[in-house]
């Protein structure tokens, strides 16, 4: 057997994935995972869709297809950016992906050298990390705060380090609930005009806002050097395994030459199943009921942590989206309570793992898209405990 | 904008994907694609399995799946190794891929760093080609004869060039429609046994044998450092995207991190789509059908180009597949006949791109999956005269 390529030392298995190997046990409740409701998919609009293509089309929805996507799912995308964002997207500009993280890879391969220099949030989101790592870059951490990335660092990265690349997820953020204020997104656009990098806009939640206003995107104060990734994972359902990304039309040739040598197309028949359920559904009705469950399950979460988490420990409440954040007093081990909480039976994803820079200890993310009310009544209610031992027995108490 | 990555600077759009363009307008007769015949897919049986998954556990086919695919499709396909091959494969070390093109993607981004020597037959599959150049390795090129591969050639490029990977079709093989015999099966076996290289098998087609008797893989003479690849696409369904490698079990955990970098998993609709057709219907009476049509088909073909070619060119008689391969005198342009066939409205695939040493000007790939009897008979009459003309005109004509 000949080595392996030095790229596949770099890439961890997701630490998420493992984790939920141990979360398998019913009778731990979970907040690890990143699953939307199950219950909430429109399984039998899309079974109706599937019979409708399959009656009426079968054939061509079984053979072969364009690498770049199936036509009327490309405008479809596009349409939904005016009516959604106020944005004008051509068509022609659209990649269909399996999923995110497709998307990913993709622009990984398309713009990644090893050692080019990739900036991230601080947290990140853990998946970005995975597929850029394959192609061998240094990842730059920027701190995020309530309102956005630190511009500061953000603009040292671009221009010192000379990133090619700030990938950003500015919509209740993929592990930390966070949301970029208007005021940062202009800030970045910005900082991203006087680069030469591109921008990779990551926005698989933006649909899924509780409260608040909408806010335009970050990629809407931009020309050019812009990539919008978007999935219908968490507004219609993940098994079918499909996103897109907007791309700058200079790259897009690029980006489907790489489509094509990865594997050809998307499944022709899941696309065409989907086309039919959004030309015969109502998707806003859909992502209605959606936010309605999240959000409801957002409140209860958030409100059941200040019950019961001790004093200190922080969260953040996220206006839309799957995941919020807490954070315990500096010195504590996320992973130490980890232990702990399994012996009470509830998991979380300690946060170390999203910060390219090793920091993070102290932190954690919760998931509350998947769970049932009673449950994160009751998990948080075991974590409170959890979290109460932790501080007695270790030196991170309060106030230590 | 950045520069793109030095990787995309080796990436061909693929040349056959373009060539379908130019043959879109209906009044060409094509040979040139390599599609499947879509009135032979099981449409109606997988209407049926759609509706039954999303009846009977439409969340689940809807949700997040694990990255190595679903357990009863990986059990399927190590079963269908024991009945169709003899062969013991553990279901462990099955990995699910959006078709063989993404099991070749992986493959890459785990072994092949820049200037690895990727041994491909000459010609070769050129959807691998183009997978495999994404990493950047230097290909050496094994010439392909009617028994199978040149082993001293082999022999050499496994040992003074130390090739990481000998990648082979030898069922049918695209482009070529040759066939290893059972003497160059040992012969490779024992070539890749006393290199350190690994061996990729990819058999698409071997289900797909009109005439002569079974052969076992390559891989079946082989203990370790094989790969096979094998793929829905053409005993199911193309649209669906589903493929496999069943991999040697210390890579098998590096393609799995590769997997999941690239896309988390394959639609888990798609896959108990698949997986509920397998179990509801008889493959094999399938297999059958496909069979007996496209037999049909190269049995027409092959007999109308040795009546209607020019004397001097040859044609392989595949006993299988979906390919043959014709040869013009030496000195002759397929890229000539091109031009002169557009014009006679029919078309096919020239050599050149399958052949990584730059050979191959004088050779073509014609497909007969794919083409009505008619159509056959009109196309091949078409050719020949587009051949004639050739001969005429061109200092390559026979005897010259």
């Amino acid at each position: 057997m000949p080595a392996f390529a030095k790229r596949m030392s770099q890439v961890r298995r997701s630490f998420i994935r493992e984790i939920l190997k141990v979360t398998a046990d019913p009778s731990i409740i979970s907040f690890a995972g990143g699953l939307p409701k199950p219950d909430l998919f429109p399984t039998g609009p899309i079974a109706a869709a599937a019979a409708s293509v399959l009656a009426e089309s079968g054939p061509a929805a079984l053979q072969y297809s364009v690498t770049e996507g199936e036509p009327g799912l490309r405008q479809w995308i596009a349409e939904r950016y005016k009516t959604t964002r106020g944005m004008d997207v051509d068509p022609a500009n659209v990649l269909i992906t399996n999923g995110s993280q497709q998307s990913l890879d993709l622009l990984g391969k398309v713009f990644l050298d090893p050692g080019d220099v990739v900036a991230v949030e601080l947290p990140g989101y853990i998946g970005a990390i995975q597929a850029f790592s394959v192609f061998e870059p240094t990842f730059a951490g920027v701190p995020l705060g309530p309102e956005g990335p630190d511009i500061d660092r953000l603009v040292e990265v671009l221009t010192q380090q000379q990133a090619k690349m700030f990938y950003a997820v500015p919509n209740f953020q993929n592990p930390s609930g966070l949301t970029y204020s208007l005021a940062a997104r202009r800030a970045v656009s910005e900082a991203m005009r006087v680069s030469d990098a591109v921008f990779v806009e990551d926005d698989p939640y933006g649909e899924l806002r509780f409260m608040g206003d909408p806010l335009p995107p970050v990629s809407a104060f931009m020309t050019q050097d812009r990539f919008m990734l978007g999935t219908f994972s968490k507004i219609a359902a993940p098994g079918l395994r499909l996103g897109w990304v907007v791309a700058d039309p200079a790259t897009l040739p690029k980006l489907v030459t790489a489509k094509q040598a990865s594997d050809l197309h998307c499944s022709t028949l899941v696309q065409r199943i989907l086309m039919r359920y959004l030309a015969d559904n109502d998707l806003d009705a859909h992502i209605a009921t959606i936010k309605a469950a999240y959000g409801a399950q957002r409140d209860l979460m958030v409100a059941r942590i200040k019950a019961e988490f001790p004093e200190g420990v922080t969260c953040t409440e996220p206006e839309g989206g799957m995941f919020l954040w807490v954070t315990l007093p500096a010195g504590c081990s996320a992973f130490a309570l980890f232990d702990l909480c399994i012996k009470e039976k509830v998991a979380f994803v300690p946060g170390e793992p999203f910060f390219v820079d090793g920091s993070g200890q102290n932190a954690m993310r919760l998931n509350f898209s998947n769970a049932e009310p009673e449950r994160i009544i009751e998990g948080i209610s075991r974590m409170g405990r959890a979290i109460a031992k932790l501080l007695e027995k270790s030196a991170c108490a309060v106030g230590a």
